[in-house]
């Protein structure tokens, strides 16, 4: 995406081109996803003024031809640096001043690349990076619709048979063997806290028994290199009048959060007025309101008490108020699209407590 | 793992402590699981004469105290390297030289520290971590021994159903979910290659009917922070008896090569020999014989053509030998141990052809 709008900025810098590396398989490649959709181990060059292009072993060959950029494959036992310097040669490429994104790219990857490419300077772009991902394109807002409504799908699944889950493990494994069946990745591992789990923020889901209570579930989906943020708070077994309550109040208080966000307010005014609308309870409230997401599950705009972001066109971000008490939590995220001025909630699955007796 | 003999290097290279930092939370932290069995986000500070600590976030408490370490929690909107100096002082351990993982500490975290620590100069430890990796602890081969048999579970219920499967994608979600929910993570994303897929050796799993023919699969849990990494190729279909002696030579040769492994021997040796040993097949064995493994799915010892280790005591790696035709692949894969000398075969899943009609 934003290929033309990456190539303005490096003139602007007087960047000669972008350089984006991944080097470990086990790892997702956000800046690869970004730019060329081939999200595996492999090098993407992006010129001020040229055509980009791949360098990937010839393994990776079926992946990266997807990514419909010329794609070239280093000999065997060939290094990766070296051979990049041989393609911008060939390509009339100049290494005076090369992009990174300062987050990615390691001191190993320097020092490679600095001993080739000699009297080159790295020059960062990492935030603008951000700022380019901050707004969406037509075609990754399509993407990430549909992907929140196969997580709606799965997390529907997954509530419809609630009952027969035993341990938060086996709620956890099904919630990434639908998303796996469908042929998406997780965006982030599974949060799955039940009864007194429930009251962390980030709860290390085990292989420990459902325990009665209120149960977070916070899942995202990976579709088409995109992700999806979701959390919805069940109750297991019976509650109590008062945890009712509690939970309807921080209900009222996201849907009204989403409802009264408008173009061009200032994010940090957004947090502050849930902080305000909590009352009694914001000291319970340790997180950020929200985040942007998008090929990184963390994006901009930053829906915190500091933030400097504004609302704008085209941003897909999260709202997910939560509270943490001494023996449970609530949290409900949403994945919400601003478009022509307009607040769409994308994640459509209900919020109205789903009880498990 | 291995604290003391990180301490011995830091005092060996005059580094005042190794500095280890895990910035995004959907990731895996190499580094911080192997020292201190905590892998999520943090920073990580071993001095080198001093005790180990841990700073990470009051929402990562729980699972930081598992690692045994002092954990410190910075204040809501702390900067982490502000952070760090403060417990650095406090702690009374000097910042000229710090010791950190090239291939992990990206030019970001660099500038956030420099701006902090200022004159501090960073040292890499990189092949120093891979050199303390290559052989393993007592513990360390327990735990990849207990996995070896988890993974050898999965596979096993995996071909018992396997005529269930329609797609690749719902044996490699099959394969996953099992792993989720006997509390595993995934080594590496499945490879679940059939038909005519199966002639690369990295196929990108798809949503797509298994074909008839050789089908590859390629699976590794991650238990208790330590992978796995089996491969299995099975036929779909009656296979013709070319295809069979094919397998048989295959298997025959990944066999002769475990019996022959020899303490000191040179891992380059172990390839040529298999090399020689596959004949007129040679060229179509497109990658390495084998790999260490453990905390990262790639560690030492590399038993490629020129690699440089030799085979030594407490090393675990894989023995993958791989043809790759026109039409097909075949690739068997197992876990090794060195222990006493000894050559252990750690995944005992069958090999012989497994043929699915």
């Amino acid at each position: 995406m934003k290929i033309k709008e990456l190539q303005q900025i490096l003139k602007k810098k007087k960047i000669d081109f972008g350089l984006f590396y991944n080097v470990d398989f086990s790892r997702f490649s956000y800046d690869l996803a970004y730019f060329s959709s081939y999200n595996g181990v492999g090098v993407l060059v992006i010129p001020k003024n040229k055509k980009p292009f791949l360098i990937v072993s010839k393994m990776e060959a079926k992946r990266a031809k997807k990514s419909k950029f010329k794609v070239y494959y280093p000999p065997k036992s060939t290094k990766l640096s070296e051979f990049t310097k041989e393609k911008l040669k060939q390509n009339k490429i100049k290494w005076n001043r090369i992009g990174v994104n300062k987050e990615e790219f390691s001191l190993y990857l320097k020092d490679a690349f600095k001993k080739v490419l000699k009297k080159s300077r790295f020059v960062d772009l990492m935030e603008d990076l951000y700022k380019l991902r901050e707004t969406k394109t037509k075609k990754e807002i399509e993407i990430i619709k549909k992907g929140c409504k196969i997580s709606d799908e799965i997390l529907k699944n997954c509530f419809k048979r609630f009952k027969k889950f035993k341990t938060e493990a086996e709620v956890k494994a099904f919630l990434e063997y639908e998303s796996k069946k469908k042929g998406c990745e997780l965006a982030f591992p599974t949060i799955v806290a039940s009864g007194t789990n429930s009251n962390k923020a980030h709860h290390d889901t085990e292989n420990c028994k459902l325990k009665k209570g209120f149960c977070v579930i916070d899942f995202g989906i990976r579709h088409k290199n995109y992700c999806t943020d979701t959390t919805r708070t069940i109750y297991i077994g019976k509650p109590s009048k008062k945890e009712i309550q509690t939970y309807n109040f921080v209900l009222k208080i996201q849907k009204n959060t989403i409802k009264n966000i408008k173009l061009n307010q200032k994010c940090s005014e957004v947090f502050r007025q849930l902080k305000t609308d909590l009352g009694k309870y914001a000291k319970y409230f340790t997180h950020g309101l929200g985040h942007g997401f998008g090929i990184k599950i963390h994006e901009l705009p930053n829906l915190t008490e500091k933030s400097t972001n504004k609302i704008q066109n085209n941003q897909l971000f999260t709202v997910e108020p939560g509270i943490y008490l001494q023996n449970f939590g609530i949290r409900i995220e949403d994945d919400i699209l601003i478009n022509d001025g307009k607040v769409t909630v994308l994640t459509k699955i209900p919020k109205d407590l789903l009880v498990m007796k």
